[in-house]
């Protein structure tokens, strides 16, 4: 490192740093920060900066950055909210490269602080600083060239190969305390804070490219960008794990969008897909992403699902079994050839079937012989060992011989033992390279399972999205008119004519003023029509009693041409409304599919089947814009209803293919337009020839 | 206690022990009960027998329980298990009152143990005897009139108000180990072994009539007599709480029977039922009954599922929110009062909606304030404290702030201090009366749901079985004949009559031999008619193209009941078979209903939707037989169609009174026919006007 570090390494490699806001006070942050700095052997020179000290922890002190004699990387102000602004102007000066806001004052406390905070960005982008927080909790590494605890926590980490981000102040200490009790090494933490500059983004993206950072642990409340983070995030998680705790799955509910649809939706499944399209593991809680992590570090991912249990109890065996075939995990068939060897090896009561019950004499030795019978099976991708040490026998020598008989297998091998904590934590502090080991065997097995998500989720080809033949000449000119008009719902005809341009099929549809073009227009049509109102007061038709279906004949056509005349003019009389003339449809499985834009992720492609699937079971399917042909056959293959599509009991299968290319060209068309705000397609009826709508809505956004 | 303790006292309150087996070896179950009986201060005499020992653990030894000169109430036996019987032969003679068997090498071991089992069992029956196992890890009281540990675990747990009783040895020496690490006292704890005597009923009614027993967990794998325990625990959980952990969940999957509905049931399922009637609180892991068991010792019930939170730190607090509410709790809406008070005493920044975010500064002084006003609030039933200890602020002082400021209230208030373990140890130390501490808020939302379900359990009213009119006499004539051919399915009619003997409306049926007969029939039948075949090749009838349905006119229903005849004479040439004669039903809404037994559980009751509800989506509920009006009604709520039963979006309600009243014959008929193996009605029309089963089968068991 000849040059001045930038970029992020200004933040997580500099060789001189100025604590701005150094305090002589203890238990203050200008104190703490100063002293932890110093205290935990940071490599390069630190300097406090308090015009009101002359000496800080020993060191001395300078009334402004702009004094200290030498270069300075890295600035950690800890001045209140108002003085910030000056401190940075003076950091521009001193050209320091990298700033670090602990300070609080800016967005979260309203429109003044949002605009200090802005000034602050701009600043900062003008000087091609970089910036981490404001209102955060500071950043370390362990990195030995450098060893900087620039944060108030009380504790500084191990070190070792987990990156890991926090957007909140308190749930990063806490984090760091929950990691130092698991015996796991951290290489880098940042708390971003208000993320006024430096991202989750920016810091996978960074992480991605030191190669002693082995695994990166987030929690997030929001998503800053999410269509910048899926490339990010993506290219990191094909070589490493990233694993997210993502707070706020049920914020979304007093957000209840009006339409059908849309009302299912919410920013959590489109995190979800976003998560999964990343390759990103998500974990409901922060102990379950310990859990997962204490086997990432020390474990390959496993080829598949299938789990053998090495015991000598029966009881959290049979918990084991119970949790992994609930979380969908197998248990192993062990080859007769491993179960012969394993009754050569063990007392006649112990069973050799899996879960391997050695009962409760077994020890050390017979972990040892044991383990490598059971690794060495084909028909074993995991292992897992519980332990429920008797009284006469040594828990950490079984713990030694486990993992002695475990070294050089590319499976993983997780343990629960459960004793006592002071037992476990004698084990765990020989040597945390072992193997993880969980107070419970639901907890082992939650983390195999996770493994295993991990091991999918890095391997998981979504394809590309594919390109979509359409008029879009002829989509653009009716949307371009409704933007024009102020957007909100298009008439029927509009809609139509725009989903089909894209290629959707749609019954055809005509739109007439009066009862004689209704009756002329249904007689060039071959078959039944059905005949419907359309209008700003009929978006839910059929509540209103707004459509007629399968009429035959010129004079069922007037009749009901007739009395929905009557209807509209009694239900609408100031607005405007048509008739709409379509061709009857032939049945098929009814579908719904539709759009709902979130302020956030953007457009959600929606599929369920339609009636009671979605109104009473709500089983719907949210996914993201673009899709591909991958994540469009997923939203249906996941729902609970999926069998129904592929053709139950003598049910007749539907070309999921052509299911597929629907939701393709919706989702092509709402990525193409943005000004799309919502699309609603119900019921479209889904055949063994293909797929028909019957009713289409489009709603353009305003402006 | 002046009468020679009897009965399960003789176990538990002894003031005299032989433990015969008794070693000089260390590391032995016989050297290390005894050592744990002394040294931890049992308050009677304890007699070491040993033929070959002088002296065990510098106490006289004796060759033979009847060689002690005094009285002895209760016997430990560690000898090997061939042994065993000679012991306890001895024992009667010198007037034993109660034994543990200890030793293995019984029923676990093959027939040659059963057999020794049972001559145990019977010996101590005869002789007036209680007997804990064999083969189990014995038995320990803290009562301190007795303080007996008469087990080989390390842990003799601290005293509390905790009843506890494991059918495994290893979970039972787990789970006072994790017992131990939480702080939790244990009242009495018995390992159950093989229950040859013993058994998990005859403890809950022990535990029942002690007074400092305060509540039970209980670890079991199976139920012996299941409906025994229904009185047994319903007595008791209307006073205090019963927490199991029943392992064994997914283990029924081999078992799966062979019809439709059979093979969606399982134990498991009717574990659930059971427990749930008996007023028992099932938790899925030994983790979860210890957070619910710490908060059932300190809190009091909820009166409901409004929870408040308060926090210093907002993470944790969107944490604890997503995951109650994903439970099924509310976050507690706080009144305008409680608002105006909490922002007079919180700083601009805090937030004094539910969740009360206290923000990062706030310390003892401010949990002090905030939670009588909150607690206060009549629309809040529990509280959550979320702690996350900053560097300048004294956790142990919070602790301490939250408990005083709670102290006196109804409502229970649990606590997240997400800190080192250090710090959460030094306060549990303090006092562990307090109030529950979680390590994360994930596990304190559990806890407190699970507190509210105790309460609802508690509360529960399932109501008695109703009488049902039936014409008993014909359903028991049908039945016997049926018994007397050897059982197996009835003919078609016969299961009709049945089943109509019961009051259970089916669509009118009659069988014919002949062509000519089906024509006479169908001409008396008013509406249209179905025409099925009848035999044991019959079973699966539309499968088999064996059925014929909307019949209207004589020369309809001869042409079919021709075709009919063709396929019978193909497809069961050497069976008898019959015409079944119907009326078409008018059709409902098709629901299933079905009766399976269970070798342990007897007959349980399945309902669901027909077609793709049970089919597809496995939408089916089961519940034990007699059901009552209330146990009936359940099913059908908690199936997720039934909003279709009530009526969804314009459609036809059914009447649901009918449909319980129809469960209610069923359960009826085989609570007074043991003799019935299994019935099927698929489907059943559910209609405005009531209920009609279409096809009906019943099959007898063998014997």
């Amino acid at each position: 490192m000849d040059a001045t570090p930038t970029g992020l390494d200004a933040l997580f490699r500099p060789r001189a740093i100025a604590v701005i806001g150094a305090s002589r006070t203890p238990g203050t942050i200008g104190n703490t920060v100063l002293w932890n700095i110093v205290s935990n052997g940071f490599t390069g020179a630190v300097y406090p900066v308090n015009p009101g000290a002359k000496v800080v922890h020993s060191i001395r002190c300078y009334p402004d950055v702009r004094a200290i004699p030498d270069a300075v990387d890295l600035a950690i102000v800890c001045v209140p909210g108002k003085g910030v602004l000056d401190v940075v102007r003076a950091c521009i000066e001193k050209g320091v490269r990298g700033i670090c806001v602990i300070s609080a004052g800016f967005r979260e406390t309203g429109e003044e602080g949002a605009a200090r905070e802005r000034e602050l960005a701009a600043l900062c982008r003008g000087a091609g600083i970089r910036l981490i927080g404001p209102n955060c909790m500071g950043l370390l590494t362990t990195d030995v060239g450098v060893k900087l605890n620039a944060t108030f926590a009380r504790t500084f980490p191990r070190p070792g190969g987990i990156g890991f981000l926090s957007q909140s102040g308190a749930m990063g200490v806490t984090i760091l305390d929950h990691a130092e009790d698991r015996g796991l090494g951290i290489r880098m933490f940042a708390s971003l804070g208000n993320k006024a500059d430096v991202s989750g983004n920016d810091l996978v993206s960074y992480w991605n490219d030191d190669p002693e950072t082995k695994l990166v642990l987030m929690y997030l409340e929001s998503f800053g960008n999410p269509r910048n983070f899926i490339p990010t995030a993506r290219r990191f998680t094909r070589k490493k794990p990233l694993v997210c705790v993502k707070a706020g799955r049920t914020a979304e509910g007093g957000k209840a969008a009006a339409s059908h649809t849309g009302a299912l939706a919410g920013p959590d499944v489109a995190a979800d897909a976003l998560l999964e399209e990343t390759g990103t593991l998500r974990v409901d809680s922060v102990a379950e992403m310990f859990d997962v992590a204490q086997a990432l570090v020390s474990q390959p991912l496993p080829a598949g699902g299938r789990v053998a249990i090495v015991t000598n109890a029966g009881g959290p065996a049979i918990l084991a079994t119970d949790f992994l075939v609930s979380k969908g995990l197998k248990l192993a068939t062990l080859s007769d050839a491993t179960k012969d060897a394993l009754r050569k090896l063990l007392v006649p009561e112990a069973s050799v079937a899996n879960p391997v019950d050695m009962v409760a004499g077994a020890g050390a030795r017979e972990y040892a012989a044991a383990m490598p019978l059971v690794l060495a099976d084909p028909g074993v991708d995991m292992v897992l060992t519980i332990f429920v040490p008797p009284i006469t026998l040594d828990p950490v020598g079984v713990a030694r011989a486990i993992f002695e008989a475990s070294r050089g297998t590319s499976k993983p091998v997780l343990g629960c033992m459960m004793a006592r904590v002071a037992v476990l934590d004698e084990i765990k502090r020989l040597d945390s390279a072992w193997f993880p080991l969980y107070d419970y065997p639901e907890d082992a097995v939650r983390a195999m399972w996770n493994l295993l998500r991990v091991r999918t989720l890095r391997d998981d080809d979504l394809g590309e999205p594919v390109h979509v033949e359409a008029d879009r000449a002829a989509a653009d000119a009716v949307l371009s008119a409704a933007v024009a008009r102020g957007g909100g719902w298009l008439p029927a005809l509009d809609a139509f004519r725009v989903l089909s341009a894209y290629g959707i099929r749609i019954a055809p549809l005509a739109a007439v003023d009066s009862v004689d073009e209704v009756v002329a227009m249904a007689g060039q049509i071959a078959g039944r029509v059905a005949l419907k109102l359309d209008g700003p007061a009929f978006l839910h038709k059929s509540d209103l009693g707004a459509v007629v279906l399968g009429l035959e004949g010129p004079t069922a056509v007037r009749t009901a041409a007739e009395r929905l005349a009557a209807v509209a003019k009694a239900a609408s009389p100031d607005r405007p409304w048509q008739f709409l003339v379509q061709r009857m449809a032939t049945p098929g499985t009814e579908l719904v599919m539709g759009v709902r834009t979130d302020p956030v992720f953007g457009p959600l492609l929606a599929v369920g089947l339609g009636g009671i699937h979605v109104e009473v079971l709500r089983d719907i399917r949210f996914g993201l814009v673009p899709a591909t042909p991958v994540t469009a056959r997923r939203l249906l293959e996941r729902l609970r209803a999926y069998p129904i599509l592929k053709g139950v009991r003598g049910g007749t299968p539907v070309d999921l293919d052509k299911v597929v290319d629907a939701l393709l060209r919706l989702s092509a068309l709402v990525n193409d337009h943005p000004e799309i705000a919502e699309v609603e397609m119900n019921p479209v009826f889904a055949r063994p020839d293909g797929v028909e709508a019957v009713d289409v809505r489009l709603r353009v956004a305003p402006r």
